[in-house]
């Protein structure tokens, strides 16, 4: 467990040094896996989630005072890093380090979830839905494997300074039997009990967001130790995890000296501003859902169902990510002001030559700054259906996607040959980023999707950036794609659905998937810049690189 | 490892005796795990299949007899077993011991495999397909993971008694260049050649299928152990499974004590009936693949693309056990002499009064006889999608699946309830055949398939032997589906695809999800009387049947 943390801030923009340095006290095996916490209910133990809930004391101090006095007291470890991400929870430790504070609402809500197999005459039981009653509250019903169903509710709230921990509900009036006992009012004249309950908890949450998401672009936060919200919309895990998605591929790609560190800035610039967003719409959704249902259409105090459903709907969104628009900056070529579309923080490109902007009208169904839409495509070599999404795998790499159109018109295929000639030039994006020695797919992966009939063409009449040979592996046949029909699963049909012009284009798209570029097929000196602009040259061999490949 | 193997006749119909008595004699770990052989080739070693391939001669009385003169050179175990199968490939010990012969043909083949990673200009290298050269044979092309690509060869034939181990192939001539350079004869103009060598191999094999496949219904042989042919069209692994998956559900049922004996027979006459048409069409294959092609329409001796195509294509339905039709039996109630559907065993019911025929007119896309054909059903409780196949799992159990139409209806209402009383009642198939006891679904699956707009109903309008109720687990949500619209999915449109009548129909469906029954919904005493040809009456609770959980 962590007992202290210091940055050395002399050094924190020197690509080779290690500014971070994290003391580690060795637990006990026993120290390390305290007990989960159960309730006796139905007659029989049942465990809970109070264990480590936000309703419990945090217990960090604890833990590393008794480790103190038992028998590997002193036993130490001394970490110097480069970089150190604290995705510790809502109690935060490392949050609680940096002096980084949570801001935002005053009010915390108490909930209650059951985990039970219901025995009840609601047809809808295994429906995921929220149930609205006229004035006892609401309910969350998520219907879950073995029969089991999770029940969701609002039990009440408390106001309290941020952090405060005095002002703690009083977890000992809550127990299961209370919380179905509000399940049972919500959900009358309709009836529920059950026999088995598989788990339960409670937990008290406000909505804060952090002031910042990191100390220095050296030591970041992400999920629950930089925002908090109620868990209406499902929101917490998923966008906790994206916002380590977002952030992993950006501490990699620094750390092994592919881009500058000016791109880790982007983070907190889209993120926060994600948090922020999400928070705004947890507070009008958390106002549907305590309020009272509209009565008719002239009821204007009440809740209006229809309201409710499309706030729901935009719930989902969320959850799924499919949302999220990033604004503009190093990294998302597009018109606007960087600091107006993020979080406040400026990443604009630092060098006005390198600044690139896309052709956003170009393909209709693509958005710069969303992840790519994803539609089937064909293996040119296999005739085999991919999603696009699974050729574009989360492995750190960036894509040149080349819809090049029909390649057997001349005019598409002379374009097509003019630009491989331009990404192996010397000077390209290609040869200039990508480390001597490495994979030539190291860094860049360069797609093509073409819509000439799949059987008028094979893999060896397109150019040899789009299937680089390896003297032991042979051809790569993994990059060129093909939009046809496929003996199985139908008609992807992505060039009509992303919207792509006849005369082809070129996306540019990030290790995450969302979209950096989109531009016409014979702007490949605008795909130079757009890397200029963060990305480092590479000269010397990448084995041989200082530091290169340590984190 | 088994040394001996005896069956004691006497007591071979009696359903509480063990009357087979098994030796194991136990190995050391060294003895039991045998190295495998490997090749030089590229300077460097790799594993090839020689390793007990059927070019190797059998090792098992070797490694018995290895076993006697070491330290634990005593050490048997006796197995006293109710039934045995022999799964244990091309040389079955158990074949031997029991005496079984296989019959067939007196040339073997021999086969050359390479793994590898090919280095070829051959543009469709990444598709499964067969190429036919002029005057040098063929090869088969298997696309695999990791750029992988298996290649069979056929290298030779051999004339030989069968069984007769003197004469096999001289091994040492065979190696992976010499394959390799066939391949390079083959493909012509095109090169081929590679640097990774993953695997090799080379076989010897002929078609050849066991006159029968049991002793006494007591030892059963499956697979390779009971019928072997060219793997030409990748028959072997696919049937040999689909044996033992044929056996399996049937020798369950009869240990279980629900099933009775007579239901074994059926192993012989729907699988050897299998084998022996497998074989008719590999030699068919054979001839295709190891002739020379046509050379235009003309050619009347050599073969045409376009029976070949067919041929391949009528290989595919093998392999995928769609085009299995099993003939009339005790368990599959259709028109027809089940010596003459089968392999000339009479598996027809022995009482006259239990004989059900189907109304195999009734719906167009069910044959009786045939696995069900799957398309996606929603669940009435939960609107969720699934195919038809993944709401029928492999464990044992019988369905009887209602179709009733659209129960909005009055009169299919009304047939509908008064088939749940004829499936309630006390000397219904459900209340005689299922152990007192045991789950109300132990040994039948009750289901019903409605087309009522999902919306106008819920779970709870149904019948309850479609929604049986337990005290701790609340109603059953998993066996009312409807053929309606799923919300992501599409629309399965299952009564179309099925032509299932608007008046609705009782379908019978095996623990295998082969169809052993189509009937109108009125006919419930049919669905009586068909079980009522094999199934065993409970009288005794289930836990306290003698012997009636053990193997
Ligand atoms: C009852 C309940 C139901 C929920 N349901 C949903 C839902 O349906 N969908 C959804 O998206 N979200 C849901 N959430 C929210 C979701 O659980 C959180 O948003 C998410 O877990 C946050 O992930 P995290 O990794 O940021 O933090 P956590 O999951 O809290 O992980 C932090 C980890 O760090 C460890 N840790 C803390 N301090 C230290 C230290 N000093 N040293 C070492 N390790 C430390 C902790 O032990 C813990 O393992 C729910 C939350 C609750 C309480
Ligand atoms: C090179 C090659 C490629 C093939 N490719 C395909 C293909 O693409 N598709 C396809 O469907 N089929 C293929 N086949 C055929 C397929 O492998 C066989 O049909 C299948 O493995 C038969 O299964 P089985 O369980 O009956 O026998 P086996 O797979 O031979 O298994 C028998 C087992 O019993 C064990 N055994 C034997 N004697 C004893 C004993 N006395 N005591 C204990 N254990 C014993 C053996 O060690 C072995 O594990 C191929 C075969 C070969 C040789």
């Amino acid at each position: 467990m962590p007992s202290s943390l210091k940055i050395d801030e002399s050094v924190v923009e020197d690509d080779a040094a290690y500014p971070i340095t994290v003391t580690l006290r060795h637990l006990t095996e026993e120290e390390a896996t305290p007990k989960q916490s159960s309730t006796s209910a139905n007659g029989q133990g049942t465990q809970d989630g109070l264990f480590r809930s936000n309703l419990a004391k945090d217990d960090t101090q604890d833990l590393l005072d008794a480790s103190k006095i038992n028998a590997r007291a002193n036993s130490e470890e001394v970490i110097h890093a480069k970089y150190m991400i604290g995705a510790d929870g809502a109690h935060s430790w490392t949050r609680n380090q940096i002096g980084l504070k949570l801001e935002g609402d005053s009010t915390d809500y108490i909930w209650g979830v059951l985990d039970i197999v219901p025995i009840t005459d609601f047809p809808d039981i295994r429906m995921r839905c929220a149930i609205h009653s006229a004035d006892c509250g609401s309910i969350m019903v998520i219907p879950r494997e073995n029969k089991l169903v999770r029940l969701y509710i609002q039990l009440t709230t408390t106001n309290q300074k941020a952090g405060d921990n005095s002002s703690r509900a009083d977890r000992s009036k809550i127990n299961p039997q209370m919380i179905l006992e509000s399940a049972q009012r919500i959900l009358a004249p309709y009836k529920i009990t059950y026999r088995k309950l598989d788990w339960w908890t409670a937990y008290q949450i406000g909505q804060r967001v952090g002031t910042s998401f990191s100390v220095l672009e050296r030591v970041f936060l992400a999920g629950d130790a930089v925002h908090t919200h109620s868990p209406k919309a499902g929101q917490g895990m998923n966008v906790s995890m994206q916002d380590s998605f977002n952030l992993g591929w950006k501490i990699a790609s620094v750390v092994k000296g592919h881009a500058r560190r000016s791109i880790l800035k982007t983070y907190q610039s889209e993120r926060r501003r994600i948090a922020q967003d999400l928070i705004a719409f947890d507070h009008k959704f958390s106002r549907l859902f305590s309020g009272r249902p509209a009565k008719d259409v002239m009821d204007a105090e009440g809740i209006s169902m229809e309201e409710f459903k499309a706030a729901f709907e935009k719930g989902n969104m969320f959850a799924s990510g499919i949302a999220v628009n990033y604004g503009a900056s190093a990294i998302v070529a597009k018109e606007g002001s960087s600091e107006e579309q993020g979080d406040g923080t400026d990443v604009s490109v630092a060098i006005a030559k390198h600044r690139v902007i896309s052709d956003q009208s170009l393909c209709g169904g693509i958005t710069v700054g969303m992840r790519i839409p994803s539609h089937k495509v064909l293996s040119q070599a296999d005739a085999r259906p991919w999603h696009l999404h699974e050729v574009l795998p989360s492995n750190g790499r960036w894509r040149v996607v080349v819809f090049a159109g029909n390649t057997n018109e001349n005019q598409q295929r002379d374009k097509l040959w003019k630009l491989s000639e331009a990404f192996s030039a010397p000077d390209s994006f290609l040869n200039l980023y990508t480390p001597k020695g490495a994979r030539s797919d190291g860094v860049f992966e360069v797609l093509l999707i073409h819509n000439a009939p799949r059987q008028s063409v094979t893999v060896l009449d397109f150019p040899e950036v789009f299937r680089p040979f390896d003297e032991i592996d042979g051809w790569d046949y993994n990059k060129i794609f093909v939009d046809d029909v496929s003996y199985h699963e139908g008609f992807g049909n992505i060039y009509e659905a992303l919207g792509i012009p006849q005369n082809g284009c070129i996306v540019i798209i990030r290790p995450d998937q969302y979209v950096s570029y989109v531009g016409s097929m014979e702007k490949t000196a605008a795909v130079n810049s757009f890397f200029a602009g963060f990305m480092k040259e590479q000269h010397v061999p990448y084995e041989a690189q200082p530091n290169g490949t340590q984190v």
